[in-house]
């Protein structure tokens, strides 16, 4: 995948960018200063913020709630050095290289072990 | 964004058979059968695995669990029939359409909403 | 149960008194003004602490969050205008008036939803 | 606190006995045997269920989901061996042993930590 083309990468480096800035650089540098504990929070928070919207109905909250929570797992893959890519390999090994196959693993998987 | 190198899109179109396949064909159609309530909780159960994998500190679980957090957001995006291209298009908002130059008012607006 | 010693009662009835005064006058006043999605958010944001601090064994910090937990909560059943005694209820019809007898129906029942 | 009339330290010396009893014995065994990450799960899951029927508005669904998530708490308490009078004495600390005074610095400190 270009990394011209994937969002998520290109938010990704950004990211990086700012886990080595000052504390008070940005928003992002500060919530790494403040260590994983901050950022779990986050995660936490913005799921909750999905959920609220997604039982709301309203489609641009869902949007903006899901932006949000995308971006903060991000920052959560970035604190502990996880490439996107890597969740990338793991989905692309649960439906098929091609993208297109759903494994039957995959499918039964989820009930098994909720 | 070629269909063929975004993973997201890609099992997101799966995801969208899985939604007009009959409740017992597999897992997703299942998830979306149950309904919108099944389906958010899905969303906060995995947020949490991811929580308590970050927490925990081991990084295959961190991919694993987020790979399932992504899955799970993407079932609710399509039971929303909100395509991820617009939570691309929200994210580039955001950090520029380059995705090099983080936006200030990114920066600044998470800390006055929280 | 006596209101003199149920401390959870005791802060429902702090936290309805709050409900009715106007939003700068504390943070839960506040909290009602802002809304039930606020509320709901608090909910998800301490449930995360609580999981963030049972992951991490502190039992200081479970403690501390815990009551966070206990008091959001509170201040949702007071949005909703439902007593704490009807969760009470709730229990005591799970795990019999007694409290020593834990209903079958309540050990099985998770499992199946769940 | 009476013992006879707590209806969640009821529970709790409910969940305790489970904690020692074999993990066949009761959902409540089986979820000690399977160790912290399962109780925490359970406790996100929760959360996220109390959100979701908040959100709905319905009256008995957040009553029951409520009930569900003080369980589960109670659980995660017995896991690490704290009383809920543990909890009970942190929230008497902050609004006052008679229970009516709300302290100020509850009021101000969820604001500037979250």
């Amino acid at each position: 995948m270009s990394e011209n083309h994937d969002i998520l990468l290109a938010v990704y480096r950004v990211i990086q960018e700012r886990k080595k800035a000052s504390p008070d650089a940005s928003y992002t540098s500060s919530l790494f200063h403040k260590g994983i504990d901050s950022i779990l929070k986050k995660v936490g928070e913005e799921a909750a913020e999905v959920i609220i919207a997604g039982k709301g109905g309203e489609k641009e909250k869902v949007i903006y709630e899901t932006a949000d929570l995308l971006f903060h797992t991000l920052v959560l893959l970035a604190y502990q050095d996880i490439s996107p890519e890597e969740i990338y390999i793991e989905l692309r090994r649960r439906f098929g290289t091609s993208g297109i196959t759903e494994k039957q693993s995959r499918e039964k998987k989820p009930v098994e072990k909720s």
